[in-house]
């Protein structure tokens, strides 16, 4: 595992308690079938109602993440998923003094001393336009893409869905998808008849083509 | 207590555990404050965010409700608000047969006899055209507005504030009010720092206006 | 073509200007490609973005259309649709009194007349609660489905593009299944390279499912 | 000026035709009233929607805007508008060897040529990287947050509206406010009726706060 990715990490800070559970309260809803429901219900239910495009009931459960370790670069594209709430590190109020940055992975191993030179030389830049009185917020200008930048996300589980779909797929930049694997393996495990069949075009994917 | 209010029924079906918790921890991300944190900063923390305007963390906390016995004109109303999540009983697939209906306020005691009475024959209506082939999804279409229609709601805390200062507002009309006010009261209950000040405007507005 | 049909009015109020060469440019800013653009290349340009999923840039045109003479039955369904926006005729404000209705195009035509007298008869229920002193916003709880109600809606390409694949399947509500064939073809017209597949999928299926 | 605003460009490359009378169109769909329309009466009808806080008929209205000249910096901030639609210039699949950078206001006249060396120092160390192999997608991680990034960006009135309100703003970041300004000037010149207000508070806060 390169060291970018033993640096990133995605916390679950919270999820809908018994999320299944409520989401097929809430499908049944449309259709009156309450009555139908036992305590093994959900997970035979959740997966009809996704085959048959009926995916609005998944909106009622949600989950929040803490991505720490992930670059700008990595954090410029999440914030596109425009139905999503977020909050981020701001590199306006906050110091970046003593910055952390992500390593590409692509970056040789023999070459990352180069590549982390390459980030001190910066560092200094960014010192000394401090120093010469620069506000934070205009000093960032020279920092790079590979600053790291805390940042967590809420959304509900068919917007999850939708996000996994796109960003687990070997196409993905390899940053924002090692995170999104991530949080689906841990939804998942919360819910599984939810993510079942996001999870299995994964596996099969990694099956055709291995993950680094 | 009219009797449309006494049918009518909002439950809480689910909120995110430890919200005013999370939107804290969210929010000091933003100025990577989290040594702030102690037992009881979230409480001061959170007005201070809404005051200036920093509603965004507030996105992070969710609530789904389930409200029942309210009619379709108010239905129609709600799902109007587009950054929520709706699941509602539905007429093309549930026979009305035995509809329940809500009665207006402003209907006269003397009245309400008068009222049901006009129900009931659209009802005859309705149980003819069923009788005569019409699926449910075109019988429905004399049904009126006063029928009820069970519904699940579900969204984030920013977004109730936001639903709240509208339909809260004595200019509202009146059912939408009433659930939008006891949907408010059960939140302020779990979460009073997020809609302190908004309970506050509708405590002195029922002042000037006694809610009826 | 059914008496509801022929009431049913869709009309294209505005478009973007030039929609296809707009996008066009907008797509080609991610690339910064816009060298390659031609009088013709749009045509080409914007059918590989849909094939490659890159929709977004389908967001830059738009359209807004006036629907008239559809029950509130199928604008409670149309309204649901979160990302776009409505403007619809009040029964709040708008006394009904002259209330126009749709009949079902399942109501065999020998039965036509029986459906207009329970109109009537609700009519009078309205007219009668108005003379009782009701205002216009409790009376109409006595108003039916089959009210047609005046909407303004507008969304974008890529939104439309949701909505037709959805409600122009037969599966849907046949009468937002009518006015959505409609709006497909007038933007089919104005844009054909954003709605060529969609209008191909709607084709084929009437090969297979005649339409009434 | 600056030299950073002297490269800034905002052009308006579409909008709604127009625009005041179709919001005025929309807008008295809710209340029946579009015989009321003269060939002036959208400059009256428009500001008295906007007092009652009757804000939805705006959306029906759309620009779009393609800013050139702006740093990613200001792009990181633009994009988490969720109301918008965007296309912006990719440093995934475009080679940024001849990038261009944004200097912040608050740097020096005699400090410029400094940081014009930092930033070639940084192209440099661009260069390298793609030397040694690594895609575009990876070499960007050195990139600083002062590149320029093309961004192609829609959104309706209302939205447009709100994004003003908050980015015209004397606390808001130099670069967005600037870019946000041209964009409400560019918009109040076609539409009066719906940018006044917002425009007299930028009005009001420069004879305070003088805009440098």
């Amino acid at each position: 595992m390169s060291e970018a990715r033993e640096k990133m990490k995605v916390e679950l800070l919270s999820i809908t308690p018994d999320a299944e559970i409520l989401i097929e309260r809430a499908g049944r809803t449309c259709y009156q079938s309450e009555k139908a429901v036992t305590i093994e219900s959900a997970r035979e239910f959740i997966p009809k109602l996704i085959k048959m495009g009926h995916e609005s009931p998944l909106e009622h459960a949600y989950a929040t993440f803490r991505v720490t370790g992930g670059s700008r670069a990595m954090t410029h594209q999440l914030v596109r998923h425009r139905l999503c709430s977020f909050s981020q590190q701001s590199q306006r109020y906050v110091s970046e003094t003593n910055f952390e940055y992500v390593v590409p992975e692509s970056v040789p191993a023999e070459m990352v001393d180069d590549f982390k030179a390459d980030m001190e030389s910066i560092r200094q830049m960014y010192i000394r336009w401090k120093d010469r009185g620069l506000k934070s917020e205009d000093a960032r200008f020279v920092l790079p893409n590979a600053c790291t930048s805390e940042i967590v996300i809420s959304a509900n589980f068919r917007q999850f869905r939708h996000i996994f779909r796109l960003r687990c797929d070997k196409h993905a930049q390899w940053e924002i998808r090692a995170i999104c694997r991530d949080m689906l393996f841990k939804l998942y495990n919360v819910a599984p008849s939810v993510f079942q069949d996001v999870l299995d075009k994964v596996v099969e994917q990694d099956r055709q083509v291995p993950d680094r």
